[in-house]
């Protein structure tokens, strides 16, 4: 059985997975390793982003850490052959409904804000985002003709069972954490954040009475992000809510190329991990992209997946020292090339 | 024929509202206004958030000036009858598709901004947001029964009319600014984005050729807006997107209690303005709020709908010369109280 399933996919997606696969000789050389093709690379190769045995490997995995997908050479795709299809169906086919995005602030990089230092100095947030359900997936979505033009239509569908399973892991974070949750929907417009506050509201009540629960509009959850955003632990949201508030939030640190992320499903099944980032087409192939993402992505693959707690606590440790030490690449200030950025975390190991 | 309806509606609304009596008092006496119940306080002395009777006035006269509804104590009313239903289908009731909220960072306020000042100094975004479609009023919508609990269920709908008219909007108001309209969408996972895009695109190259057009996901501008704001002038977005990267954008300027706002229906037909904040429970009645968001809708009214361009230009300077004198209230640092605001703008008239 394979331990971690690469798919280092499109863009600099490559280049950072293979200073994973640096740290993972050093750290943890009896750790088994796969690749697949995935994303425009395996549409090119395959006809289709997402081959059934790229699936199957993933399922069959302990875990799958991917690097990036898409570009533009693939905008004219069909649509069910586009990189984001592929991703898409990754994550419904490996059944991660709860994506885990860390925005964390680096207390070296703190002056790399756009934010003012004092506003986001020590910053920890935990983004928890319903992944398989949502508008993302519901049905019907179409486009129709109509007299004088089209109409499109998509469909936000939510259930109880899918609400509360990611609820739970929501609360289960912020109990080893500063244990509070800041459910965020619109609750004030949708039927759907209706039925969102209330179960979390029922869960909450029935086995974590013991957390602060906090809810909050998704619109003013984006504004107080800006204004105080020390005030979150963990945000628990939807698909795609999660989606525009973890891409504010991140931005927040000033070190997107440093995030990392996981998306969970059942005990016991396979986690996928990803950087934030997304596949930088203009920087591809230069070999500059900050490889720390996709490194914190295995470390988290290491902490949830893998079962080896230890070997991430020392490779985040790793991370941190080389950071203290100065190495930057140019995303954060430094003229580093991504395996120089690699090279001084092993060094660090 | 009635100029300017008000709706003071809940919390700090009637304080805020108060202040623009006093402005339209001195600036132009010859302005007839009206005053209705709306909100709340509708409901508590009507049964309804919104009567016909206030719908009617709104439709009659040439301008509505909202100050805020909403509260607390209305979150136990039906849902049909609560504060933000009543908003909701006066908005429809307009008929006000377009929504041009502001973010604008005062010179004198640059350091209020939790962002630092060399990022956000001389910020002037207009995001127009579809305010009367989407998924806020698309069907079906409901909340179901299904075995082990309840499935909810929300819609999103666009038609090539509805994307057209806002659209027409956002490219002329660039043609009057900084000549740049970013779009943003969910291209990438919504068939009401994909349409959004090509009625966009589509529109672009038949009649607004010379305008700057740029495409960007709803996640990604989330990013942008506090990466680098200043590359953004107009924001062209959907109803759902537009409520949360409004927010997100006004809270960047750190002067929240100075934006207005402006939602216009077809030509001939009248606007309704209000200040974005909301009623503000936590400091009603204590006569602290800022009134300079309300002061600068009416602003925009006597811009927009009421025909009164150079009065507007002089409540403007009136507005920067109170401010450059050091007015403020407790939300920008002062202690000047809602009035001494209210008549710190009016000394300038
Ligand atoms: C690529 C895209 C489909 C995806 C999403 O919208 O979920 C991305 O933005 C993300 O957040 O992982
Ligand atoms: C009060 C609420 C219904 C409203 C909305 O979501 O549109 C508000 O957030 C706004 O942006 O004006």
């Amino acid at each position: 059985m394979t331990d971690l399933l690469l798919l280092p996919g499109d863009g600099i997606g490559p280049e950072v997975i293979a200073e994973v696969k640096k740290v993972a000789a050093k750290l943890c050389p009896d750790l088994t390793l796969d690749e697949k093709p995935f994303g425009g690379c395996s549409f090119d190769a395959h006809g289709t982003p997402l081959t059934d045995d790229a699936l199957a490997a993933a399922k069959a995995a302990k875990a799958v850490l991917m690097g990036a997908v898409g570009g533009p050479q693939w905008a004219g795709a069909p649509r069910d052959k586009r990189p984001e299809a592929g991703l898409l169906a990754l994550r419904a086919g490996m059944g991660v409904f709860a994506n885990l995005r860390p925005a964390l602030c680096f207390q070296p990089l703190a002056d790399a804000s756009t934010l003012k230092r004092e506003v986001v100095e020590g910053l920890d947030i935990m983004i928890v985002r319903e992944l398989t359900g949502g508008i993302y997936f519901g049905s019907p979505r179409f486009i129709e003709e109509i007299p004088g033009g089209k109409r499109a239509v998509d469909t936000q569908v939510y259930t109880t069972g899918e609400i509360e399973r990611v609820s739970r892991i929501a609360f289960e974070l912020a109990r080893g954490r500063r244990n509070k949750v800041t459910s965020c929907e619109k609750s004030n417009v949708m039927d759907s954040g209706l039925l969102w506050r209330e179960v979390v509201t029922e869960l909450h009540k029935r086995d974590y009475a013991d957390v602060q629960l906090e809810h909050m509009l998704a619109d003013n959850a984006a504004m107080q992000l800006v204004k105080n955003p020390r005030q979150f632990d963990v945000i628990l949201t939807d698909n795609l809510f999660g989606d525009i508030l973890s891409d504010e939030a991140s931005q927040l640190t000033g070190g997107l190329g440093l995030l990392p992320s996981a998306a969970l499903g059942v005990a016991g099944t396979p986690g996928l991990y990803e950087p934030i980032h997304g596949s930088a087409p203009d920087i591809a192939g230069k070999g500059v992209a900050n490889p720390l993402a996709a490194i914190l992505s295995f470390e988290m693959a290491l902490r949830w997946s893998l079962g080896r707690a230890e070997l991430a606590d020392r490779l985040f440790a790793a991370v941190v020292a080389a950071l203290d030490g100065g190495a930057r690449t140019p995303d954060i200030g430094g003229r580093l090339t991504t395996a120089q950025m690699g090279d001084a975390v092993v060094a660090q190991l």
